[in-house]
């Protein structure tokens, strides 16, 4: 690398770990990644683990900022990142960063916070950042942003606020019912039939209380009608997008827009459900969201920061 | 046993096996029961596992009627008794009763065959004999049938006929998200809070299209709330039977009488969702209805009977 970063990002999630060298103008020089999720890790190997992928990023002389965001805040993480309750305006998440006691030689490294809701009660980690993220990019972006994955978050943005949000096992949901349930004798995961998602999106949103009733059919297709694998899969994930979209989604609001966040073979899937409910969607890449949210918190926590500093030091 | 019974009534399933041994009046005498269940058997392994389980009840010099319905007349079962298409008026099932080539020495034995739906998909292959009991029962029956279990089962008997069924996996979605699921970590399986069933219940009935989003709720309850795992296990399966009981039962047909069939914990679970909707329940015992539905199976098909001894003989 050139030169030495200026600080460092880090998303470090359930299952991953990435990180980023970041330059004087808040853009990434150089990144890392690693497989060295918080599932994995005791609280002492958070920061040797983090020490090892940065590596020749830091300098015990002159030690940088570490920005993350992620399950390493959670209660069973590296260092507790309490939840802040919404509605939240994201602009105040910097006054919230946690710093860790036991960081590596040169780093100084701060936690963004959770969000969480009350009623229904819900949790985000990791998801608020790109949110923070989006508002960098699109300060005036006020609608529904919707983050697919294991567990899709769906959150409502009002003036630069979360004001509300949700969490739905969509995927998880869908690995289980493709591997574990009965209907995995019907379903090939290999294959795909778009047509098949694409009638079972309508499905759903023609009926969406009805899903839970349909989707023994996508067994029954292959016993009753020869319904091939590769439609069956098709169908159980449209049934299930499509029951997310009813469910998150009200028609009353159908003008409201849409941030879809993402790259993924997953996020395609959502925008073509999402087009078929015809609603106006801006698409976003979740890394540039990342980085863009951890930039934002940390340029807005710089007095913060260096009050910290002076007595870290 | 002091009289030897007249014929032989036998429910074989994925996982069970069952026998009644039936006097002259199509009462019961006697019973046996195994875990030879259908899914543990290759197909040549049925004629000895029933041999085995009847035992004392065959005479070879006297062969007896077996009348069986479940799982064994299934393609993978041991000799197929395939379906027949909705709609089925039951009492016609009797002439479709399919005769088994490798019956054990001193029994004739007969299978039911299954129902299917071809729009929307669906199979029934066991409790299509539960409802020609039900019928035997009470013949002038009109309504809709509810049959909970892993797989729950709902069919529509107009006039002595099947005109549409449905299968719900809900049983099979509760295992899956209390055991399987990141919810596992909120879940007390040994406790429960009926409030807590209840009040989700009621949730999952006010608006059944949001269910999906709101079981992420069952472990965000005990993050954000304290939610105890007794209300969280109670809550989850609250909010799948209420979503079930949604998908099936149109609110406009709240007049219609509803019969409930099993004595299980499950089944008054079913039993205190469905008080909520106030909708008129009638209970029946499923082993009742199955050896009543085999008794009528069986003697409507007398004559033809008649006919396949002198052609076995």
């Amino acid at each position: 690398m050139r030169e030495p970063p200026t600080w460092i990002a880090v998303d470090w999630g359930t299952s991953r770990l990435r990180a980023w060298a970041m330059g004087p103008d808040d853009r990434p020089l150089e990144a890392q990644a690693s497989e060295a999720g918080m599932a994995r890790l005791d609280r002492e190997a958070f920061a040797p683990t983090l020490a090892a992928l940065l590596g020749g990023w830091l300098d015990p002389a002159r030690p940088r900022d570490v920005v993350i965001c992620g399950m390493a805040g959670s209660r069973q993480g590296w260092c507790e990142a309490p939840y802040r309750t919404v509605p939240v305006p994201l602009s105040g998440l910097s006054g919230h960063l946690v710093t860790v006691p036991d960081a590596p030689a040169g780093a100084i490294v701060r936690i963004v916070p959770g969000l969480r809701q009350l009623s229904p009660p819900d949790v985000i980690r990791g998801e608020e950042t790109q949110l923070a993220g989006l508002l960098a990019l699109k300060p005036a972006f006020a609608g529904v942003v919707c983050l697919p994955g294991t567990h899709s978050k769906w959150a409502e943005m009002v003036d630069g606020a979360v004001t509300r949000f949700a969490t739905v096992m969509t995927g998880e949901l869908f690995d289980l019912l493709a591997h574990r349930s009965i209907l995995r004798h019907s379903v090939d995961d290999t294959a795909w039939d778009q047509a098949a998602f694409d009638a079972a999106v309508g499905d759903a949103l023609a009926d969406p209380a009805r899903v839970s009733a349909r989707l023994f059919g996508v067994r029954a297709g292959a016993l009753v009608g020869d319904q091939p694998p590769a439609a069956a899969i098709a169908r159980l994930s449209g049934l299930l997008i499509g029951q997310e979209l009813a469910a998150v989604l009200a028609p009353s609001e159908s003008d409201r827009p849409v941030a879809l966040v993402g790259a993924s073979r997953l996020t395609a899937l959502y925008a073509r459900a999402l087009d078929r409910m015809d609603r106006s969607v801006t698409r976003f890449d979740g890394d540039d969201l990342v980085v863009a949210g951890l930039s934002r918190l940390r340029a807005a926590a710089r007095p913060h920061d260096t009050v910290q500093r002076e007595t870290v030091r």
